[in-house]
Formats: C-alpha cells, sequence, structure tokens
C-alpha cells in the first residue's frame, strides 16, 4: 500500500529540554507488535509510519514478552533503514511480567536495569536505543541506584537520553535531585497517559516539573484505547481488540465493558460527536489534535494494526489549527475535567 | 484556672529527621490568638499549655494581621518563661493578606522572606524563631531563591530550621534537590491539613518523601474545624466560631454549611459516634487520637479559646492505646477514604 | 536426590539499601567448594540449593586457591542455569593466601583489586559478578584507592555492587566518605561474622551504620563452624571437617579444641539443647533461625558438604515465627552476651 | 606561692591536624571548678598553672551546673591575662544535666548547640571560645545536623575549632563524611579518657582515624581519678575528692571502691612502683610520662585542686625520656592490655 496524496506534513518537536527531535506522532509497540497483530502486518504499519516521517518507534521489555521488540528489529534491517534517521526506545522494569523468575527480573536495580538493557538489545539487534525508559517506579530501590544505572547505560553508549513512564511528579524531582548531587544525567522525558478523558497528571501533576526540569512527554493512549474514536459507542465492534483478542490483558479490560465509568466516558464521546462534525473531521482526529496542541507533548504514540490507522492519525497535524481557542473551550466544557490552576498569588 | 488533676503525661516526638523535640499536641494561633478571642483568654490558653508540656507554639505572619504573633510574644514575657525551653514558630507568605500592598510583601522571594521574617520577629519581640515556614508554595518565585532565602534566615540566628505548609510533594522533593545541589539545608517538616476526613496527602502524596527526605509533620486541623467533635451535627452552635464572628473568612466558611461535601462529613462523624462511646472517650478525643497515631506526625496543633479545650486535648494522649488494629479498621471502613497503598512490586 | 516434599518456602530480602534481593539462606564456597569436598558432591549440593530457591552463591579469590570460583563457574554452566536469576559474588584481597607472590597480589591496591577481579571472572567464567566484596581491610592501602578501585569495577560492568567483609564500623564510614566526597558508589553490604555466639559486631558495633548508610548484611558462620549444632559436644566426630581434613587452617582449628574458650561455648551450646526440643527443632535450626530474626541479616551464608544440608537449613525459615520475644529473652539469657544498647538520651 | 624553681620548661603541641599550639598538660574544670574546691583555690590553681606556660583551660557547660564556666571567666578577668596567649575550650551537650528540663536542653540538636554555646559565653563572660566540643554523641540527632550547627558556631564567631568526647571512632568518620560532602571543617580533636588503665579506644579504636583524618587528642583522666597516683593503694584517704565529697557523681564512684575492677587496678598500680621508684619519680608522674609519650596526645587534661598538684604535673615533662624503649615493655607486661596491633598484611 503507499501512501496516499494529501496528508499533512509531519511536525518535528523537541523531546523536552534536548536537543532530540521526535515526530508528532510515533507508532508504540503495545499490544500490537509480536502480538495478535501478525508480523507482516506489523512491518506494513511501520512501513507506513516511516514512509510519512515518523521517525520515533516505541517499545518495551515487557511488550508481548520481548516479541515487540525482535519485530521491531527484524523491521529496522528488513527496509534497510539507517539507523541515525530513527529514534528507538524501550523500557526497563517488566523484565518477567510473563512468567520468568520475578525475583531480580523485575524493577529498577542496578542488576535488572543492566541485564534488562542488554536482553532488550540483543531482542533489538541493535547497539544501542536513543531513549531507555524506567518503565515504572520501583518503591523497592533507593532512586540513586536508578538514576546511576541509567546513567551507566549512557555511558556504556547503550542509549542517549533517560526517562521515565507512569512517575508520579516528586518522584521525577527526586530523580532529577540525585542527579544534580552527583552531576549524572537525569530523566528528560515521562511517558504518561494523556488524552481527554485522562487530563490530570499531564495538565495538573507535572505542571511544576516543566518549567523546574524542561521534562518532555511522550504520551501514549492519546485515544484511551479507542473509546475517542467513538466505535464503542454502539457496542464493542467485532474486529477491534477489544471484541477479538485472547490476550488476557484485553479479555480483563473488557471486563471494564459496561461499567459506569466506561459509560460516563462514552457519553462525553456521544457529546465530543457534534463538535467533530461542525470541524468536518472525524472523532479520532479531533481527539489526537487535541493532545498535539499541548505544547508539552513531544509526541503522541499512536498504535496501528492496520497502515490506514497510520496515514488517519496525521490528519491531527493540520487538524490543529481547527481547535481555536473557542472550540477548546466548548470541548472543555463537555470535558468537565479541566483541572483548576495552580494558585498564583500574582496573575 | 489550675491544671485538673489526672491529665495524661504530655508525648514528646523529634520533628521528622532533626535533632528537635516537640511535643505531640501543639497550640496555633490561626483565628484564636489576637483575633476573635480576647487576649486574656488567649494568656490563659498558652499558660494552660504550658503547664501542661506543651513547648510549641506555632504563629504566621498572616494570622490576624500579625496581632497573633503579638500576643504570644507578650505571653513569653508574661509569663517568664525560658526562651530555651521553647518551640516557637512563624510562617512567611501573606505578609499583605489583611490590607497592604501585595507587590512584594506576600510570597517568597528574598525580598520578602527576609524582610517577612524581621517583621515577625520584631512583633514577637524575640531574636529568634526555632521554626520558619514557607506558608504557601510561591510558583513566581524560584525554588532557588526561595531555598537561599531560608537559609540565609538560618545562617543569620533568626531561626534553626525551616520547613513549608501546604506544599505540594513534587515542589518539596524540588526544594530538597536544591538543597542538595547547593549544599544547603532542606525543608525538614511541612504542615498540612490532616484529619479523619483528609488524609490523602499525607497518606498518599508524602509517602515517598519521608524516605527520601526524612519529612516531619505538624499537622493542623485535626478535628476539621470542628466538624469532628459531632457539634455541628445538630445545627452550628450559637457559641461556636462559626456561629459568631465577623470574620470574613469565617463567614464564607459559613456557606459551605449546608452543602453537599459538608452533609457527607457530618454522616461521617454520625457514624463515627458509636465508635468513641464504645471506647468510652469523647468524638474529639477518638479524632486527635486517630491523627497521633501516624508516626509520621510530629505534632498535631489545636487551636483553643478556653483553656478547659486545652486540657481536653490531651486526654487523645492516653486514647491512642485504644486504637487498636481492630478498631483502625473499623474507622477505615466508616471513614471509606484510605489511600490505596502504593504500588510495590515486592512485599 | 530430589527435594523433599514440605520444605517451607524460600524467602527473599533486600540487600541492605539497594534493590538487589538475596534468598534469605544463601551457600558459600568457603573449605567446601573445590576444597576437600569432591566435586560431583559439591554440584549436587549446589543444584539441592537452587532448587529450594536460594540465589545467592557467595564466593572469594582467596576460597580453596581459586578452586571454589572455578566449581561454581562450571556447575552454572552444567546445570544451565539463567545468569540473571543469580547473584553471584567473589572476594579480593587474598590473591596470594596460598603460595603466591604477596608484595601486589595482596590487598586493596587499584593493581590488585583490577587483576583479581579480572582473574576471578576468568576462573568463574562470567562476565560479571553480581556482588564484589574487599574480603579484609587493608591498611597499607589509602581508602580512596581502593573505593575508586571499587568503582572502576563497576563502570566496567564487572559487577553490580560493592562491600567489604570483616571491616571495622570506621573503616567502612570512611569509605562512604570518600565515596560521598567524590559521587562515587559506596559499600552497601558487609560480611561479617555473625552467630549466638559472636554478636558484638553487628549488634554493637554497626548499629550507627544502619541508619547512617543502610548497611546491609550477609553473614558467614551462622552455626559457628558447626559448633551451634551441638554436634562437638561429645567430642570431635570423624566424619566432621575438623576431624578429617588436612587443610593446614582445618588443623589450627583442631587445636582449639579443648582450650577455655572452646569449651565455654560447648557449654552455652548444652544449655541451648532444653529450648531447641521445647520449640521442637534441631539445635541448627534454632542457631540458623535465630540468625535471620536480625532483619539487619539480608542473608545467611551456609557451607554445606551434603545435599541434606541444605534442604535441612531451611527449617530455620519456618522455625523464626517459633522465636517468640519470650524465647528470645531466655536465649539472651543462657547467651549471657547480648550488647548493651547505645546510650541514647531520649526513647 | 610562687612558682618553684627547677621545673621542666613547659612543651608545646599542635592540636592534631591543626595550626593551633596547646600545653602538652592543660588543666582542666571538671569536678574541681565552681564545685567542692572553693573560689579562691581554683584561682590558684589557675594562676599555677598560667605561671608554668599551661596555656589550655578546659571546661564545659555540664560542670558544676555553669559554675565552672564561671569560676573560669572570673579568672581570666582576675588576673589580666591577654585573651590571645589563652586556649579556652567548652563542652555542649549536658544542658540540663543538673535539673533543667531535658527536652531541648540536651544533646547536639542545632538548637541546644546554639542555645548551649550562648549561655556558655554568657556564663565565660568571652566573646568565644578557641575549642567547642560535642560533649557526647547524640544518637537521635542526624550527623549533619550537628556538623552544620559547629560550623555555624564557628562562621558566627564564637569559636576556632570543634570536636568530639567519647565519640565512637564510625561517628567521628561519620561527621567528616558529612563534612567533606558539604565543604565544611570536620572535628580536629577528640577527648577520650586515655591512661595506662584504658588504652583500647586510644590505641586500637582511633587507630585509623589519625591517618584519615588528623585526629588530635586532649584526653582527660590521664591518672584515672587519683589510681594511678598510688593513693587508694592504702584506702581511700580523707583528703581525697573520694573521701570528703557530697556530690553525688563522687558518691557513685565511693561505690566502686571495693570492686573485683578496682581491685584489679590496684593490684597493676601495686606492681608499678618498683618501676618509678627505679627510675626515680613518682607514680603520678610515671603515669603522667606515660601518657605523654604517645605522639597522639596533644595535651593531658589534670585536675588540680591544690597549686602544688599544678606544679607537680609538670615533672612529666621531663620524665619523658627516662621512658626508654626497654621500660615501656617492661610497663606494657605489667599493665597486660596493649591492644594487638591492628591486622596488617605488610609489616
Amino acid at each position: 500500500m503507499s501512501v496516499p496524496s494529501g496528508l499533512p506534513k509531519m511536525e518535528y518537536r523537541r523531546l523536552g529540554y534536548s536537543g532530540l527531535k521526535v515526530s508528532a506522532i510515533s507508532l508504540g509497540g503495545w499490544l500490537t507488535y509480536g502480538g495478535h497483530v501478525e508480523n507482516e502486518n506489523t512491518f506494513a504499519c511501520m512501513k507506513a509510519a516511516y514512509d510519512i516521517g515518523i521517525n520515533f518507534f516505541d517499545c518495551a521489555e515487557g511488550y508481548s514478552d520481548g516479541e515487540s521488540e525482535k519485530i521491531m528489529g527484524q523491521a529496522i534491517k528488513k527496509f534497510g533503514w539507517k539507523r541515525n534517521d530513527l529514534v528507538i526506545s524501550t523500557k526497563i522494569y517488566w523484565g518477567a511480567a510473563f512468567g520468568e523468575n520475578p525475583i531480580n527480573n523485575v524493577g529498577l536495580s542496578r542488576k535488572h536495569v543492566i541485564e534488562g538493557v542488554n536482553a532488550s538489545l540483543k531482542r533489538l539487534d541493535l547497539e544501542y536505543v536513543d531513549l531507555i525508559y524506567a518503565h515504572r517506579p520501583d518503591r523497592d530501590t533507593p532512586i540513586e541506584e536508578t538514576v546511576r544505572a541509567f546513567n551507566h547505560i549512557i555511558d556504556q553508549g547503550k542509549a542517549f537520553y533517560w526517562g521515565t513512564s507512569e512517575w508520579d511528579a516528586d518522584e521525577i524531582a527526586s530523580a532529577w535531585r540525585v542527579a544534580d548531587k552527583l552531576g549524572l544525567i537525569g530523566p528528560i522525558m515521562e511517558q504518561p497517559q494523556y488524552n481527554m478523558l485522562a487530563r490530570t497528571k499531564v495538565e495538573k501533576e507535572f505542571q511544576h516539573l516543566y518549567e523546574e526540569t524542561g521534562l518532555g512527554l511522550t504520551i501514549f493512549s492519546p485515544l484511551k484505547t479507542g473509546i475517542l474514536t467513538g466505535k464503542y459507542n454502539d457496542g464493542i465492534p467485532k474486529d477491534s481488540r477489544l471484541g477479538s483478542s485472547d490476550d488476557p490483558w484485553v479479555k480483563s479490560m473488557n471486563e471494564r465493558f459496561g461499567d459506569e465509568a466506561w459509560k460516563k466516558d462514552l457519553d462525553v464521546v456521544a457529546k465530543l460527536k457534534p463538535v467533530a462534525q461542525k470541524l468536518d473531521i472525524s472523532l479520532a482526529t479531533l481527539a489526537m489534535a487535541w493532545v498535539l496542541k499541548n505544547k508539552r507533548v513531544s509526541s503522541a504514540i499512536t498504535g496501528a494494526s492496520r497502515p490506514q490507522q497510520v496515514y488517519d492519525s496525521v490528519q491531527a497535524l493540520s487538524a490543529q489549527e481547527k481547535l481555536t481557542p473557542d472550540i477548546l473551550k466548548e470541548i472543555d466544557g463537555i470535558l468537565g475535567n479541566k483541572p483548576a490552576a495552580m494558585t498564583r498569588r500574582f496573575n
């Protein structure tokens, strides 16, 4: 499948307070690589992404028990992409997510960070990743040990930058405390969930950090696992991940279907539909464009099980200009979840 | 009024990870000193507190427009107390809470921290306070400037320790980051609200900080401005602060009366009553003892408008032993607000 | 020999203030590996240990002149164990314990630390150990040189953590002084002797270090080379190490037999026997469980010359709960060697 | 009373690794100043000391409830001594040793160090002391807080150097760790007991510190409260402190009289007598000279209740040369308490 004509041009953003540029839209390997999507399909999605200018491909040791990393590594070889044109990430924490001995194969001890990165690089068949993330906070390991371990990875040339995923704001600040004290490199990016239905962490909790540390964001779930596309508003469709997978995680998500929070989310989506129609864009494009309007977002990571989904995603780039202050205000009214501004003594 | 016989013995606790000892129950000057309670009455309350072993008296530049500090200083002189037996605090931020030019008389700039402390010491007629607090975070002042300013106060001998009040966890961590980087003294204590009805900050948000920084807590509103005494469960009594004051802040609190959150609080209090009866203690004693059971609490600051209230408060010291694990579990069930434990991979 | 049914489940503990988890009971290579126990027997002991969840195997360059390291490395290969599931240690100091030129093959100079580690890794046929110990203090080498050398080992990826063995408390504190000053990694664990008959170092000398540095302990001789099993109370048995070995060190130990201290130890053991009988456990289990009750102990290193000894050792895990405060008090009375608590002015 | 003729010339030694010179023999205020010796007598002793070249006068806030400091300050004024010719010390810890509220008037918190020094300077009527000691370790105060507090005292010009008294070796090393990390001044001297009958701390425990930190010693009890003079070998004389005082501390010492350790000490003293006779010096001079032979001793602090005792003490200066290696070996044989040399791998 070749790139459709007329797609908006890719936009590149600095990754927080660093010199690295990442595509504003990126492709993530969660669930979709090495998992229920067949390999050829995954290759096709990655090629589609690359062809439209996506340079950032996100992965983790815990995705599909390491299979995601293997497929990603194979794709890079298969298409003969130049390493320096790519921004490749992986994440360390869930080294034993799928059945291995959890004693020292999980978390952020020096042992697992180093052993985990070595195993990931082997699966990816790469000498280094660009970005290495701490996939969760590990409250059983001193933050100093973790900061030192990721700096060791960088010193060894096995990664260029390190960051966090789903850490609390004060844990990120504590990591910077240690890094500063020791003259080491602090975490430059965080990977949180961020979308119209989950705003608090990005818009409130992390607020002080942006200025203090220059924190950049590579956000996941911009469409909240598809809810914001509106596709679940008429029941779970058969061809969606939620309808079809045997994956235990997906099955457990199915159980959410029908609960109160789920219904409340669908109500909001229903109210957003007229806004999307008025702007002449799809609900998915509206949701993605809304995320990109937040300039703290360096990249929005999307999943894709078909190349067309990749192509569709970039419509959000040009749709950003349709989100005028008035429209954003209207959306805030529908969402009803805008965090109160931090108290400031002086406005 | 002399000290009633048979009161429990005062308990002293380390103020976080410091060498200072504060009485587990302390007396605060918010609303009550220099404000609607007349001076002689304030002197009587302070004497009652001193007589039963309270050594920590808490104040702020913003309390009653500075009048609280004046009365507290007068009491120390009037009773001839030895300075080294007392732990005196004040707080800087609201230098212009009641009418002064707010441009530079508010917040945590070096200028206001230093000018504010000097003015406070003058009102207190003391050479130094033991504890100096940043009364709120000031998001218009770089944290480094504030950390340096409080270290200047300590270096000048005008305070022994500094801390924060109502800061977010990541702001406290950021202050420690700056302090560590510069080899300066970090904030050793935080003064948050903490009571049965407001637990999240102390039991969840600050959780990582306790180990990372040794943070100590001097908590306010252990009775949530009286709600937890049960006195509002039959309407606002005429002799309470809420019924009688002309203070604009109190008037605004009156407006809370009758709203949904207020009613929900009263419902909880009603359900706590049988627990208190079963333990043969008052609701106020139950609420205070519950706060003291949390060993992160170095001191619970109480207000008092009558000496008898001071004497009553220390009943909580001996009541702590009645709060067995089973009783605490029962209370958690009634409160329904126990923060989920932080995810830990290893137990 | 297969694992007997009904053994207690292994317990894992953090290694001091680090993120690494070690089995509470571990297997050490002192005397037994590569020495007087034949190789097949050693393999059988290691397999028995692995099968019951022991993940920490302790070694040293000086054990049996390097043979211990060789056998341990062979076992890992022979059984196909995954490297990341194991915690392997070795120790540097006695590089020339058995005949080599002692001038620069002994101690903690940068030269011997690096050359020694390289030789150990070669014997172990591993790329790295998890833990590297300074096997003794070297008072002829500046502590700074030693701290820098062990950090070099860690930076080179040849070890994850470093620690000490039989250092004095102030030497450990001095190592931390150097580490802090230079922003380097300090020693996180110490390996002292610890058992019912030797308590002073662990319970008194190191006491300040636990809070100051988070020091973890991997203790050796929990049974005091077998004395606490009671097996010497009727004379030296023929099948014990003391009765049978030609090893010069063992021979020198034989000379201890019959001296005053030895007799005094046996008297104490005789008095402990009724306690063990009352609890329905063996003397060895009592002694091991007693060590594990001290939560500063991350791991108790046992030796074993037969798989059954390994299986027996874990009985101590479940026996811990039998050591109630009353029983511990009774044992203290028999031992008569409980160090006086450190003077504290405030309790 | 005028200075006898023919006294040896005073010897001055560097105080550890500092630029300060102290007389090898100094005068201490423990028990004797402001206590059971009458003031005029104290003045006479101080004058005798000054006249023979003693420049170091040692005091503490806890000696005789502050009276020692007052008398010492009066003596300086009375005799018109120049401040710069004197080395004056005091010690902080026991601020409430004699009846004051102990909550915050004891120990090494920032509050008590600063308040304690201010009170001491007031009693001494001096602007500064030369040396300020932490009179005991305070295990309830973080060492960092104490190190910062003593540096504050030095920064304020209230003392020139700070040190410790009766700290453990690892606590001194920890203080240096903090001082180094923060770029602050560490403790340069320690004040332990040291005499023929108490050698372990000085000759063994502190051994590593001498090279690591340059620790200097101002030792107390060179005659072990008089035992080494031989005066108790015929029972407690009526004119000694032990025989005459009402001081509760002295009374408790009386209870030691007759116990096993006391008898053992007297036996040793009896055996030392022929050595002293052979050298033609008194037992007291032998004991004092023996202490001074240890070059780690910067100053030996003596007490005195009569000027003659002061004059007698300096006989030890010239007696040092009589203590040849052979004599020292003979003494070691009698004492039987020479600590084993630290294990060194290389002799």
